[in-house]
């Protein structure tokens, strides 16, 4: 038996709540096979730049074909789409203001469904929880390997979220941190390719006073320094500290500016 | 083959501690096939009356059969008993305080099973934490399709939590703040049936210095309005603020009057 | 079909960010069939010994052959070995920092591997997230039942973390505070067996300014008492506050000084 392509989901809903159980409670309804993973339901609440971010993280460590549910949805219930966007690595489910788009760049897109035709949704149909109502049924009969075309008609495009820009002048970086974890680990725009660009080994990087030299391979070699710079997991330089918080001991925020330059 | 029926979890465990991981090894240990969904492991810690309402609002969406297991019990090793209750919808397992009644109002009960057989608890049986030692293994083995019957005395009855009324007079509903959600939402007692009582579309719901007119059908009819009034996910009058916490804002609590008055 | 044997999670990542969804990514990305259950990942940041702790009392609940994957792991991608330790009642994953060792304690040792042979392991191997590199899919092809002496060379053994002893002495019992739980249950390193050692039903436990005579039996029976002392689920002694944190009314921390007199 083919097990089902799993669910995973995104969403701000918190884990105090019932909202994500009574989400899977649907989809087991439906599917009773689902196979649910959550990714994060601490996204802060209507954050969709960091609900979009983490899809974009995890996406490519779930097999092919994985189904991802999105809800950071302040506009539920109003004039914004829900969407269904068929890609060659996923099925990507959710509200049509940016939340899925980080995690579809530069992946071919195959399909965009406008969630408009109603046969798979709970009735009644709320207007304030469409993740019960519309993304969790929708979900759910998609992963009993339905085609996407059933769930409404094609829709030419999606809202992209805005990136925001890596400068690149004079031999130096000009990025800003994007992400705090749960470490205190500061993650910037700044990606590998960037650090390429700049052909240098002999890097500065520069936080708020803080002039942190040379890329380290890992949080270890930080041991004795306050803070240190690193290409981290997802592909991104981040400031962290060794055994300690990078965000409590720096004060940075998400926004900050962060440069690299080279020594050369 | 079958699926095993769903075991959802409400307790005031957390998750930091491993108390709720000891009960699904417990669980699978017994069933290997068992299928487990977390609905809310934050109830404040012995706030029996959230558990239920919990209970309460999630039990309509999970598929019939399915078992609810709940553990909010200060009462664990005293001489409150353990009760299994087959009801139509589904089994409520947990302490007999209260817990499992709000989800069973208005359902059809067939038998209420008092645990006092000890042939399926876990040996030795602690009186600290009778959901690893007496509700998982109950929970486990009943999802392996045991009757009700094998694990217990039948019982007359159980405990009902007292349910805050709604006052309805002179074109007027009094009710009250029961439940402030992760986004900052105030839930109150107040139901659909009881704002269909008043007959009339020209309403004003008054919360401390706030008077909020009409109701909204959706978050997003509250751009660039202090609070709004809505029926919420659950069927339930709910006084929110659109992309922020109608908490924060009022400061209004759990217990706090709420007041919806007819303008015409 | 058998099922796969569970998977068990343990780690200092917080559920915030996606890292634990990707490690369970990486996993049903290799076995479809995996069955993985969350112990805990609010172990406090780099506190190896907690996670220890928390492993130790949960591994006695799960089947035979769980596999128990703990990331707590301050020095990954410095020399820290990365292991397989397979033990009679499972199989232990992680960083050689002693993250393992209290489970193990006690327990037959059939075979200790160093994670040395990278076939396994994604490609690129990130030096900065062995969770998703390394124990992820280690954990994963084994819960596919490889023998364990594919994954690398023989080790002869693995680092012990120190448990703080308990003094015996004049019947008398000095330990210490090792846990604090969600409740505010302080948790000591003294065990039944200590309590047995003093051959005596007339007991004083002494923190700070508190006197507690005698063990109570649940935590109800502290009913109109400040504090009351137990024999914990896990087989500690334990002071608690019934409805209450003793936490909060001792300010007792981890590390602090309890006693336990004789009072014949």
């Amino acid at each position: 038996m083919i097990p089902s392509p799993i669910i995973t989901l995104v969403t701000d809903f918190g884990t105090a709540d019932p909202f994500v159980g009574i989400m899977k409670g649907v989809m087991y309804g439906i599917n009773p096979g689902a196979r649910i993973v959550d990714l994060s339901h601490s996204v802060p609440a209507q954050d969709v730049f960091c609900g979009a971010l983490i899809l974009r993280a995890a996406a490519p460590y779930f097999p092919r074909g994985t189904i991802y549910l999105g809800v950071v949805d302040p506009g539920v219930g109003t004039s914004r789409r829900p969407l269904l966007i068929d890609a060659e690595h996923g099925f990507f489910i959710g509200p049509d203001n940016g939340l899925l788009s980080l995690a579809l760049n530069e992946h071919k897109i195959r399909r965009i469904t406008n969630l408009d035709d109603d046969k798979y949704f709970l009735n009644p149909t709320s207007r304030t929880f469409h993740g019960r109502d519309i993304f969790a049924p929708v979900a759910a009969h998609l992963s009993l390997r339905l085609s996407s075309e059933g769930f409404g008609s094609p829709a030419d495009d999606f809202t992209k979220i805005a990136w925001p820009p890596v400068v690149r002048a004079d031999a130096c970086l000009e990025g800003e941190i994007i992400y705090i974890d749960g470490f205190g680990n500061l993650i910037t725009n700044i990606e590998v390719k960037d650090v390429y660009w700049l052909a240098s080994t002999r890097l500065t990087v520069s936080l708020r006073n803080f002039k942190l030299h040379g890329l380290q391979s890992s949080y270890g070699s930080g041991v004795g320094r306050d803070l240190v710079a690193l290409i981290n997991s997802w592909g991104f330089l981040e400031i962290a500290k060794f055994c300690g918080s990078a965000h409590l001991l720096s004060g940075a925020k998400v926004g900050e500016r962060v440069v690299v330059q080279c020594d050369d």
